[in-house]
């Protein structure tokens, strides 16, 4: 499997996109933030969807060109209309105009409708830490994407919506949350039966009721995802579905949408209208440290942080690059042949 | 066991703080949200707390007669300092000033530190959905309480963390969830041990990491709890006890503590900040509908939304009473006596 330094991977993204019309703007943040999927070590949403966006593309499910449109906002919220460009795109510029309402009201809160898939939650709240801030961000299926079972019911109801979070430290990592409200998300279904795998206990959930550990069941049948910790995973897939789609015009998951995306709530809060940034960072450093040294479970050599394995992963990959698999290269390539870009 | 109307129980409490030296409103806001918890269902924060609250007044723990003061403020923030007085007198104050600030700004963040025990998070939150808004609140221990095992590790050293989040709907009654990050709480343990019950798989794990089920081994032994859903809900606990100490000058859980209490992180939203209060409550309504309506799961004759048992069993408790158990009546029965309150 062929191995890339980051900005080769980037790019051959950026180009590829400008190539399909797209600004070298919006082809320079779609590619870096694919990339930095990768980098985090979230594969399945790299550059394996390089070309998959080049198909929504051509079928115009991601309008080229389209501005992020405010449509209401007062000193510290707002809501905002993506107009269906790529995802990426229109959330990144939504947390910069949330962070950019904390600096003056120290906190922003934006919500967003129709905007294509985003990608790795994860990766934008970090932009709120490097403005001195805590990010939040929750996402539903703009009333689509339906996967996950209710607690107490059956069959594909609720989205595998998710949350994430992140947090200043003065440690070399931020605390950074990143989490679906199912036990585990779909592209990990994917992935296991790409893979020949089964899957472990408690994730899958067939049409009625019964458990399975067969990825195909939900890739190529009617299973269900099950929400992570019971009812209480559950009753977080309703809240992340309410801030992101009562929050918005777009809705909170229903039969026959007609449309399907990401719906967005993002929050940055300015930590030094509360604590100065020092003492706040050197308390989550202190923190971590603490929670860190507690005795180890049998089976662990470590307890880890929310965050940590994503930065090491990081650390790893910038300098020993990007392992992208045959399959995925080879459509990487098509699609740059087609193009006339370099690979 | 004697069951009472809500308000007698109220007039209970009440004269018992009057007559310990609170004022009317301080007496009046506690013994309310004592009766409260009791109607949520939440016996363990309900009013088997009088005497426990009686006693913390005399050693000084609670002190009366003090102020809520903030000491540092934007228009959208608030840093308030509860000067150890009645931890629900402080949350109250608190979330109101959270509410107001998001009636100018939209959004109203505060955070608390120097305060008691609060009771029922899931108290708090509804205040802000009275006023057209989301209400939200999680809490650490002041840096104390600690009882939860993080995920990899042994030992009791996180607090089982709580977020409660409530929002409009136009049904019957909200959709509130209030979970703590813990497989269950540790007021369970203490009643499964007082039941003489084991307590379910999953919810403890001894010194060494065996998994229990006797609550003993946690009530009087070193057993800690568990967060659920692994490393998801050690995440969450992770994310609440930044939220509510680094945010507040209380700080984050720590070895040897030199106080307890709750350090919170509260949150009120305006919904027309972003759409109109009646399309957020009808789309809520809409959803509720939409998850309640979904097949049912072998063994569930009923899909639950988060909130909803609590509000069912506040509608029976208003109409049928409040049971309270033998022992607990008796304790109150003694402190109301020594303080010549008639019962």
């Amino acid at each position: 499997m062929p191995i890339f330094k980051p900005d080769e991977l980037r790019r051959i993204g950026r180009e590829i996109y400008e190539q399909m019309g797209a600004s070298p703007e919006e082809a320079e943040i779609v590619a870096d933030l694919l990339v930095e999927a990768n980098l985090a070590g979230h594969d399945s949403h790299g550059v394996v969807r390089i070309p998959q966006y080049v198909s929504a593309i051509k079928r115009g499910q991601i309008k080229l060109g389209t501005s992020t449109e405010v449509e209401k906002e007062t000193a510290a919220t707002a809501v905002v209309n993506g107009h269906w460009g790529f995802g990426h795109v229109t959330a990144k510029a939504a947390m910069q105009i949330a962070i950019e309402k904390a600096r003056d009201c120290a906190v922003g809160i934006v919500t967003v409708h129709q905007c294509n898939h985003i990608g790795r939650l994860g990766a934008y709240p970090p932009l709120a830490v490097d403005a001195g801030m805590a990010g939040l961000m929750t996402n539903n299926g703009h009333g689509a994407d339906r996967s996950m079972a209710p607690f107490g019911g059956l069959g594909r109801i609720l989205p595998a919506s998710c949350m994430a979070v992140a947090f200043p430290s003065d440690r070399a990592f931020p605390v950074a949350l990143d989490l679906t409200a199912a036990a585990a998300a779909g592209g990990k279904m994917r992935v296991a039966l790409a893979r020949g795998e089964q899957v472990p206990d408690g994730w899958l959930m067939t049409a009625d009721g019964k458990p399975t550990t067969e990825p195909g069941d939900y890739v190529h049948g009617s299973a269900s995802l099950v929400p992570f910790g019971g009812h209480k995973g559950y009753g977080l897939g309703i809240v992340f579905d309410i801030l992101s789609g009562a929050f918005s015009p777009a809705g909170c998951t229903r039969e026959n949408s007609p449309v399907t995306g990401n719906a967005l709530f993002i929050q940055a809060i300015r930590i030094d209208a509360f604590v100065p940034m020092d003492e706040f960072s050197s308390e989550v450093g202190r923190f971590i440290d603490y929670v860190k040294a507690a005795e180890k479970a049998p089976g662990f050599d470590e307890i880890l942080i929310p965050g940590e394995r994503s930065w090491r992963t990081r650390v790893d990959r910038e300098a020993n690059g990007i392992v992208v698999e045959d399959a995925t290269w080879a459509q990487i390539c098509d699609v740059a042949q087609d193009l006339n870009v370099k690979v």
